[in-house]
């Protein structure tokens, strides 16, 4: 029976928490304190081979219960699904949970909600790939362009990028893919790094770990913004004495700002020549990044890590608001939404250049790059993924950067699955490390109970 | 001592779902089987008055688990809280909740985490306008314009709305208010009828209601439309039939077209003079609904229902992308968000036609409509509350509607609090009529489990 029919039998999530504020990694203007979190989802199933679906949506701490129950709330969607159905067509499961009528008013298509059917679309596609034995950005080249269309849900951006578009961006894709895909498996992706710009950290610290991204072979690397005008420009004028002037350095603003606080800002910075500024303002506001890139050009407007889904990127790129999109594997819909993001940017001639770090996002993102780069837009010019060297240690196939770029993933798969005993040990509340540690994340801390 | 320094001392959370779907009221294009629910919350306190803060979230069944589980998650921010001063000031639970740097991840303002924050806010406006004894729209209009300037959060709107200009609208919008308060005492505020318009509903049905909505007294009515073309034809010429050339009809899309389709599909409708046509796309698609609205004058668009929060109507507003701006009470921040969305569109010129029906929703924004007439823009002119006669019953202060007018509220809150015996009955899973019928709410019936 089973070997005929398997089928999804469980869908086990895991609130995961690891205490990363007792350090200052990771911190930046908005988030003083973040404790990286994993809502984690691993689908199973009674097929002979094994093997399981893991994905998840990151957070940074109070809340990550939340997103557990949101994806607790999709398993009856999941559970008794035909896994060869849902393996040959994974964008099922997205129509299906997008769709749903009721859990729509929830969202619709952003935040807690939306980031659970990520987490559960991308368990299933880590599944589909490693069924397929093959890397999830191989599993996504090899597919055929009508394929991957039929994977894409244009409702809402048909008015910027019609099917017939995208089958037509896909196909020319194809052509050289498979030199591409060799000259990735021998020299990996451009990657950049961000971290010697912590906020946290003194220029000491900033100016050696910037000298050392440099020797390590990144030719961008990341600053944080937007706390304190004098100690943002003496960080960057050290960051820039440290690199010299032919390292791109981007600054980033984690939503910091008011659209004429991002402009001036951004211009009181220029003279540092940040490469980008990330995230100036709201993600929500497209009409304000569309104001703030005519008045800081030449420096590029970045933003995407919470953009909340395909429409909002569609605008951002019809009004060109933004110069680079930073695409995140696990805010939008899973997969299938990035499929749509990427198809956008490529139709509209924007660089992709992905938010990563947190936990697991460099795992999962980089089969997104390394898809485009072989099989959509065939290029790595200005495209480079985020790297944050943290936390990898907790997954079972970690990401490898080398000489400024990512080793390209052979395991099937979408490298998202945590090792057990990361799992036992952060499992939150009930963790070997949370049992024996009495301060739990107190949001009392942020001056509640006046 | 708790007579000297009250404090906040329960949030005690009630997942209440009535089973709507069991009749066809509620039924539009995107949502065919509604069971509409609240995520409802209770401040309690020990002061010695005994009063209560109640808010909820709306939603429409599926989920509302999840939204419940997200106010569970505020609890901490909120208990302990010194009554006088949340009553004094409640922007600052507004402040402390929107910018928690861990919770601000599951959104930004958006979705699931934002609604959360809304119903528990919008308890403690409850709790606040309890305490004055006064009714929530007269709380808000006695109140001084300094006080309700600190109370809007203008992050990310700056660029359109300066709180000196809100200071200014509001000092104008003093004058004349006790004689428009006393008018509103007598008169009521307007209202428009969405009971006839149900998809679910026969022609016989529909124009039996749209007659009626006519004899009621309604000068505005509204239909659902969006499934079929010729359906929507026929049953937009019998309304027209039945209510003659005098009687507004809205339409109302929910969101189920792209921008090509909505254009296309009002212009057939033009022929029938639909007065506003609402939601003709993503509520996310700020430049689609500029787009559409370019090309289908003279039809009106309206939209906000599903609109997350204050920056996307900043820039609706600033696109010139409707025409009618359409408020929810329970679906962004709380009265806080609301009132800088009342400004915004107070500033632009746009006329406020809230969003009502669900649960409660006619309840609360009533209040937030007749503050916007007593002590903001002062008219009414084109300006209507949306009213669905169903489930008002529950509700301890249930609205009244006559001669096509919401009755002025005199009893002191939000009108917020359903009665003990309905929470007793429809409490999820526990409450007497779920306990007693097996067929709860299943997912499975759109077609999951292939």
């Amino acid at each position: 029976m089973a070997a005929t029919a398997p089928r999804i039998t469980a869908v086990d999530t895991y609130d995961i928490r690891f205490p990363t504020s007792r350090e200052l990694d990771g911190s930046d203007a908005m988030n003083p304190d973040p404790d990286y979190s994993a809502a984690y989802v691993v689908l199973r199933t009674d097929a002979d081979d094994g093997q399981e679906g893991h994905g998840f949506t990151f957070t940074i701490g109070r809340g990550n219960d939340v997103q557990v129950a949101a994806i607790d709330a999709l398993r009856p969607y999941v559970l008794g699904r035909s896994v060869d159905a849902l393996c040959t067509d994974p964008g099922s499961l997205n129509r299906d949970l997008v769709g749903d009528s009721q859990l729509r008013w929830l969202g619709p298509e952003k935040g807690v909600m939306h980031m659970a059917i990520g987490a559960v679309v991308n368990a299933a596609w880590d599944l589909a790939a490693k069924r397929a034995r093959k890397p999830l950005w191989q599993f996504l080249a090899d597919a055929g362009p009508e394929w991957l269309v039929s994977q894409v849900d244009f409702r809402y951006i048909a008015d910027a990028l019609t099917p017939e578009r995208a089958l037509a961006l896909l196909r020319n894709g194809r052509e050289g893919a498979p030199q591409r895909a060799a000259d990735l498996r021998k020299r990996g992706y451009p990657a950049y790094t961000t971290s010697p710009g912590w906020l946290g950290y003194d220029d000491e610290k900033l100016t050696r770990l910037a000298r050392q991204a440099v020797a390590d072979g990144f030719t961008q690397i990341k600053l944080k913004v937007g706390a304190d005008l004098d100690d943002d420009l003496r960080r960057l004028r050290a960051a820039r004495a440290a690199v010299g002037p032919g390292i791109r350095i981007a600054v980033d603003a984690n939503q910091r700002w008011n659209v004429d606080e991002a402009v001036a800002w951004t211009r009181a910075l220029a003279p540092f020549d940040p490469y980008w500024i990330e995230e100036p303002t709201s993600p929500d506001d497209v009409l304000g990044h569309a104001a703030i890139r005519a008045q800081v050009a030449p420096v590029r407007v970045a933003t995407g890590e919470h953009v909340q889904n395909r429409i909002v990127f569609k605008q951002l790129l019809q009004a060109g608001a933004i110069d680079v999109l930073q695409i995140d594997a696990a805010r939008v819909g899973g997969v299938n939404e990035n499929l749509a993001i990427l198809l956008l940017a490529a139709h509209f001639g924007v660089p992709v250049c992905p938010h990563a770090g947190g936990v697991g996002l460099c795992e999962l993102v980089q089969h997104l790059s390394m898809f485009d780069y072989v099989a959509l837009t065939g290029t790595t010019e200005n495209r480079v993924i985020e790297y944050v060297d943290h936390l990898h240690e907790h997954f079972l196939t970690p990401v490898a950067v080398r000489d400024g770029h990512y080793a390209t993933p052979a395991a099937p798969g979408f490298s998202a699955a945590i090792r057990p005993e990361s799992i036992a040990k952060y499992r939150y509340p009930d963790g070997s490390y949370w049992a024996s540690t009495p301060a739990a994340p107190d949001p009392q801390q942020n001056g509640a109970a006046a």
